[in-house]
């Protein structure tokens, strides 16, 4: 694997997914610059990365010499010409605008050299839209992560109409060396594969919600404490597979009715999000994991994501 | 807590969920009698209590003092009547028809001492259809699990309409004095919370496979190694609260229209379930996990299952 990681990465948009990316690549040893069209949210996002690595390096996460070597491999560039020379690999997480992204990759597509492989990580938009018409349409991919990039493994890839299909495979190598896991979808759909699996159990845990079936730390407390349990040892259809004793088909063979007669009853309208009632399930999120503020609940999920992904390597 | 610890369980059908119940109870040195109409599943179940035992003291889970202790805490008794004397909480874990389970709880109530509490695993009925016109209807309860139980902490309550809320109450006490999670319900709702949830992420993971945007090792990546990660760690509401920098409310308050925008993309009607894919993705989940049968995915999910209990309880 070693050998398809790339030695130079640059990133262009330095925000919350900008900030995770620079630790996917910088802890295999890969130069990283950052660009962005703000230079003073690169500083910013150097003094987090410092700052988050300092804290992990507290916790027994990273090691002070690794830390050290992170933060030596990192280096922004507020010049997009400079930032772009010797890149394998550019990941551009600028605003889900079309317009902008379009505007961007033609920029990036002018002054990256010829092989760089350019990487949308949009999480809406088809990168075919994206890339149509540049000249170097065949090295442009989509490869959508989830946040925090370096604590989630799974990114989706999906290359443009033109993509070079060679092109695809080495954007998938090279995520793959660096520890994520690139999830292959043939063609575009509206939320990809996670915004649409998600979005459908924040409708349903919406309506149990507003419908008053059970208070939001109940609705949590049966994925957080059951079904994601299942759902992170063997995905969805790993645990469909464990419900029959010989497996989905015979499962599903069985119950396709009730199952089909259940998701009659569920409620397939938009939830009403209403502000007030929504503030006070936040503040129950936060009594309930013992945090104040969202960057709290934000590192406790991170400390959780770090040991869960420690687990996962030793198997 | 340990005085909320009944000291005698009884449990009413020797199932895969009653299984997972022994060992829920006799962990926290509980006497469990163990009931089945069918007397050779008793032993059945006792058989593989101390095999399941002997593989988790082989992995280093369990003392092989403790697995000792939980098999001499555990008996089978073929005869109800016998099975119920001294019992402070039964948990009935028979088939899902409504007329059987009515007519146990029947006979349940008739034999067990006035006082002991008694409850059903039921996964898809109404507890107070069940108890109805019970005399001791006030001592009914739901308590629905997760499988495996010993593993899944979450557990659904619900009273039934006459049901007395001190026993409700006492039904939860003693559950969490076992290490087990109880999540409490307003009201009957087809499915609960758990099973409304699962079936929405698999009738999208369905679609998705159907229509062939992606393979289902693809879906169950992301939801493997991204998104139940993150539900595992902070629930729904916890990750949507991470979401922008004042919480949920501003979150959705950004989000609502594009969120609805989404939902309307998604097809709600029901799934084919064609039995020659299902049995590829049955293959493609072994080939996977690296395991042959489900059987041997059963023990690596419990496996996974019971470091991430580990993991968590450290917290």
């Amino acid at each position: 694997m070693t050998s398809k990681l790339p030695q130079h990465v640059t990133l262009v948009g330095a925000g919350a997914l900008g900030r995770g990316w620079i630790r996917v690549f910088a802890r295999h040893g890969v130069q990283v610059t950052v660009y962005d069209q703000v230079p003073a949210q690169i500083d910013q996002t150097l003094a987090w990365l410092a700052q988050d690595l300092a804290a992990d390096v507290e916790a027994g996460f990273v090691t002070a010499a690794a830390r050290a070597g992170m933060l030596e491999a990192t280096r922004g560039e507020p010049d997009l010409t400079r930032a772009l020379a010797g890149a394998d690999y550019v990941q551009e997480s600028a605003p889900e605008q079309l317009d902008l992204k379009r505007a961007l990759f033609a920029q990036l597509d002018r002054l990256a050299p010829a092989e760089t492989i350019l990487a949308s990580s949009t999480s809406a938009l088809d990168i075919s839209e994206i890339a149509q018409r540049l000249p170097g349409e065949r090295r442009c991919v989509m490869a959508h992560p989830f946040n925090p990039p370096h604590l989630l493994p799974a990114v989706e890839m999906l290359g443009a109409a033109g993509t070079d299909p060679a092109i695809l495979d080495k954007a998938c190598d090279i995520l793959g060396a660096c520890g994520q896991i690139p999830v292959r979808m043939t063609r575009y759909v509206k939320g990809f594969l996670g915004n649409r699996i998600q979005a459908v159990v924040v409708r349903e845990a919406m309506h149990l919600l507003e419908s008053g079936v059970a208070d939001a730390t109940a609705i949590d407390a049966v994925i957080r404490d059951a079904l994601a349990l299942r759902w992170a040892t063997i995905g969805n259809f790993g645990a469909n597979h464990t419900n029959a004793e010989s497996g989905i088909a015979q499962y599903f063979g069985r119950y396709a009715q009730t199952f089909a007669a259940m998701l009659e009853d569920l409620d397939t309208t938009a939830p009403k999000f209403d502000p007030a009632q929504l503030t006070e399930v936040g503040a129950a999120v936060e009594a309930r994991e013992a945090v104040s503020g969202v960057q709290e609940l934000i590192r406790k999920r991170d400390v959780m994501l770090t040991e869960l992904r420690q687990l996962r390597r030793r198997h």
